[in-house]
This record gives C-alpha cells, sequence and structure tokens, in this order.
C-alpha cells in the first residue's frame, strides 16, 4: 500500500517516520521545504503538490492546521481532487470543523474517492512513539483498508460513525482535555493562595477521583518551571473554538467550555499562545498574585 | 490503639468495617440509631455522645454532612471537646471549610488534643474497599500517629500541609472531580445532537489525552440508564460551595468551577440532587432536547 502524506508539522513529519519504518512506501508534500528534504533523507519520495501525492498512491493523509487549510489542499487548485483515481482513500489526521470534513467527504464521494476524517490524540510524543489515539468517521470498508496504516502510528483507533463522526469525537476529547487543563490550573492556583504546596495536592489527590491524564503528566513540568509546547495553547484555543462553533449549531449549551474557552483567549490575548497548554494557569495567577513553580 | 467514630453514613459506616476487620478496637456513635445496632451486632462498642467517645478513646474520627455539623460536634455541648484527655488525637474524614478545620485545630490545641483535617476521595466503593485516598492537614507527629489507621481504610494518604491543608487539598479534588463531571455531560451531549453515539466517543477517546477517572467509571452506568449515586449531586454542589466560598475570601478567581457550580445548582434546583453526581448531564439535555441512554 503506498502512501501520502501532506503537512509535515510536529505531528504529521514523526508520524510519516512510523509509516516508513513500518515499511510503507510514503509520498510527502508540505508547504515549507526543510522537513520535505529531511524526510526524503530518511526514505520517502517527494511530490510537488497535493495533487501529484494523490496522484501515485492508494491512501493519502493529510495533517493541516485549520478547516480552510484542509479545504483549500483537498478541493482547491492543484488539490487532492485534482489527482483523484478510482480506489483512492483520503484519511485527514488534522483536528477541524465536521461539517467541514461532511462537505469534503460528499465532494469526493462524487470522484469515487472514499474519505475518513481521523482525528488524533496524545500529542507530538504521541506521534513519536506510534502511540496516538484515532477517532474516526466514515464508511467501514475505507476505515478496514486503512487499519494496518492505524497500526503503524497509534495505539487505538475507532469508527465512531460516519463522515463526520471522527471530528465531533475530537471536538468532545478537546472539551474534556480543556476543562481538565483549566480545573488544573484553578486547583494549583487555589492551593497556591491557600498556603499550600500545589505539588503535595497533586500527589495527595492523583491517585482518587480526580485522577487524569493531565494531572498524571503535566504537573512534573510546571514544578520544574518548564510552560514549554507539548500542546500549544493557541491550538488549544483553535479546537474549543470548533467545539463552541460546533455545539452552536446544534444549538447545545455548553457552559464549562466556555469557560475554558475565556481563559485560553485570555491566555493568547497576553501573548502566550506559543506555551503548553497546561500554562493556562498563568491567566488565573496573574489575577490571582501568585505564581505556582519555580 | 483504641480508635472512636462519629457519623456512621454511607462513608462511615462502611470505614468503620475496615476498622473492625484490621482488628482495632471502635466506638461509635451515630444520630440516627439503626446503623449503631447494626455495627454494634459486627463488633463495635457504642457510646451516647461525642463527648463520650472521645472520653474512651485515643484516636476520635467524625464524618458528618457540612461544617456546622462537625464544629457542633466537635465543639458543642456534650462535644469531643468535652471529652479531651492528653494524648487524644482528633481526625476529620468530613469535607468541609478549611477556615473551619483551622478554627477546630486551633480549638482543641487549648486543650492539648492534636487535630488533623484528613478528608477523603474514592466514593462508597473506596470506602468499602478500603481504597480510600486521604489528604490530611495538621502536624507530622499526629500524622504518624494514625498512619496505622489510615492503613486499614485507605490507599493512599499524604500530609499536604499544616491545619486546614487536608480540606483545601479535597477542594481542589473537588475542582477537579466536578469538571470531569460537567466536561463528561457536555461531551456526551454534543455528541447525541452531532448524531454520534456518545457511548462510542467515550471508546475512542479515553485512551487518550482526555482519559480520566469519569469517563473510566461512569459511562458504563450512564448506557445502561443508571443514574443512582454513586456520589450525590447534592454534596457535589455542597463541596464546589466550599470551593467557591474558599477562593472568594483568598481573592482568587475560578470561572470553570463556578460554571460548574452553576449546572449542579440547576440540577438540584430541578429535583435531581439524589442521583449521581455524573447525571448532571440531565441538565444540558433538558436545554440542547437531546437524551443520552436507553
Amino acid at each position: 500500500m503506498k502512501i501520502g502524506y501532506i503537512g509535515l508539522g510536529l505531528m504529521g513529519a514523526p508520524i510519516v517516520r512510523n509509516m516508513l519504518k513500518a515499511g510503507f512506501t510514503v509520498v510527502v508534500h508540505n508547504r515549507s521545504r526543510a522537513i520535505v528534504d529531511q524526510l526524503a533523507s530518511e526514505g520517502a519520495t517527494v511530490a510537488n503538490s497535493a495533487r501529484e501525492v494523490a496522484a501515485q498512491v492508494d491512501v493519502v493523509f493529510t495533517n493541516l492546521p485549520d478547516s480552510p487549510d484542509v479545504e483549500q489542499v483537498v478541493l482547491g487548485k492543484d488539490g487532492i481532487i485534482e489527482g483523484a483515481h478510482p480506489g483512492l482513500i483520503y484519511v485527514d489526521n488534522s483536528t477541524i470543523k465536521p461539517e467541514t470534513a461532511r462537505h469534503i467527504a460528499a465532494e469526493l464521494r462524487k470522484v469515487s474517492v472514499g474519505a475518513l476524517d481521523a482525528a488524533v490524540s496524545g500529542g507530538q510524543v504521541g506521534a513519536i512513539n506510534g502511540q496516538l489515539v484515532i477517532m474516526v468517521g466514515g464508511e467501514q470498508a475505507d476505515f478496514d483498508s486503512v487499519t494496518p496504516i492505524f497500526k503503524a502510528i497509534g495505539k487505538s483507533w475507532v469508527l465512531v460513525g460516519s463522515a463526520g463522526a471522527g471530528q465531533i469525537a475530537k471536538a468532545c476529547n478537546q472539551i474534556m482535555v480543556g476543562a481538565q487543563m483549566a480545573a488544573m490550573g484553578e486547583l494549583m492556583v487555589l492551593a497556591a493562595k491557600g498556603g499550600v504546596d500545589p505539588f503535595k495536592v497533586v500527589e495527595a489527590i492523583k491517585g482518587g477521583a480526580a485522577q487524569c491524564w493531565t494531572l498524571d503528566n503535566k504537573p512534573e513540568r510546571l514544578r520544574q518551571g518548564n510552560r514549554a509546547p507539548g500542546f500549544k495553547a493557541y491550538m488549544q484555543l483553535k479546537d474549543l473554538n470548533i467545539v463552541l462553533d460546533t455545539a452552536a449549531a446544534y444549538g447545545v449549551e455548553l457552559p464549562l467550555s466556555e469557560a475554558a474557552q475565556s481563559l485560553f483567549e485570555a491566555m493568547v490575548a497576553a501573548g502566550d499562545g506559543e506555551l503548553d497548554n497546561a500554562a493556562v494557569l498563568s491567566v488565573l495567577e496573574a489575577r490571582a498574585g501568585v505564581h505556582v513553580g519555580p
């Protein structure tokens, strides 16, 4: 099975490395050239456009920042749709609006191309270790066809429903992640203002009903004064915006997610959007006049 | 070591059973009598007041609903303080305001009684299985003295800081638990309105960065249509009120916890306070016009 991969950022590049490691032929394309040359030196084949990638592979992936980027690369000039051929399957690892994923799937169906929205969770570490969690929307037959590829890059892959369902699952994922990050910030700032060591509090509570990925993985970095990403705060905000746009479209009220969105908005407005999403506590620290960590 | 235990509710009674099982002599007292008789038949000794309990034991515990109850039983008429004797240690398993815990510790110190605020997490299941997480505030020597008892009822016990620190840690715990419960409700309702099976979504996301105790433990009950407690919603609201009162006292803004508090307020106002805290999604279901589960 010949794979194409378009979008070689923090996530895309390590995903391609795991595909190469598993023995797949991978044709890559990316706007900026440095990472393309790097992956070529590691065994990838290079193409000059999304169209060229699509024309020569069985399965073509994208991993791009936002909905308009994906729409352009798939449906725009020199896009995947121009390289479409019967039997081609399109897989999107980006996090975008469910409605965009559904629109793209519908357009590709017209030219006999299958589409899976296959959003991922697990961050750069998960991408590097081939331990991503993959949330998929689309048809069962397409899902079954690409399962050998998911095995090379992930630790779990679930077909959640039809087109768009993978992006809805990713939005759901980001509701929980955003809530955990904001709640960790709130509890650490409350502890610090209450004269109690926030890291002792985490040690005390992380084995009980408060247990979560965020408390397991983030406090140690904060204790060391390390607020570098990880997963960038402005991307968390972008994802929470997708959550709330989608919720508005469906007529769902999400007051907790709105509160998390406001915190990330304040963080990005303060110029901290390039920091880790766990650093959202900085907004609460500034308001309370306290600092967590060294 | 002879133990006293006052407050034999959903948590207190199974905790006493584990103390008995570990071979401790336990003197019990409770406002309602049925559970006292039951525990007496299982080996506990009965006393007629908190004062009588305190007078005859080395370590006296309380496990009561709210701050005024604890204050009354410790410092009020026929209270623990009236049965005080040198060397007595007082341990509170309730969830109350940190400032109340500090006040009680200060009053008991005047009569040479040590005090530990030792709030617990893990719910009734954790109490029954002796797997509680215990968050402790107080002095190291008192903590060391009662460690053999913590071993009989818990799986972890951390001295977080001085008097009140255990209650601050519990407030921190409830920030995270409240956020997880509300976020799970938001994501399940969004999925359902988006035409996607909420339980498939949970299956897809629970192994990634969204992983948490709540997603691990609560969805299966909701899938079966079981919204019985567990941990009652009105107690979660009481705890979130402690969180926000404490935050206000320290000048800390907690917007996410405020959003969670509002949801639990709406749930209790709708008459659902006796249901499980995970059933808080009912508020969002009603607003969105959708139902999760059978």
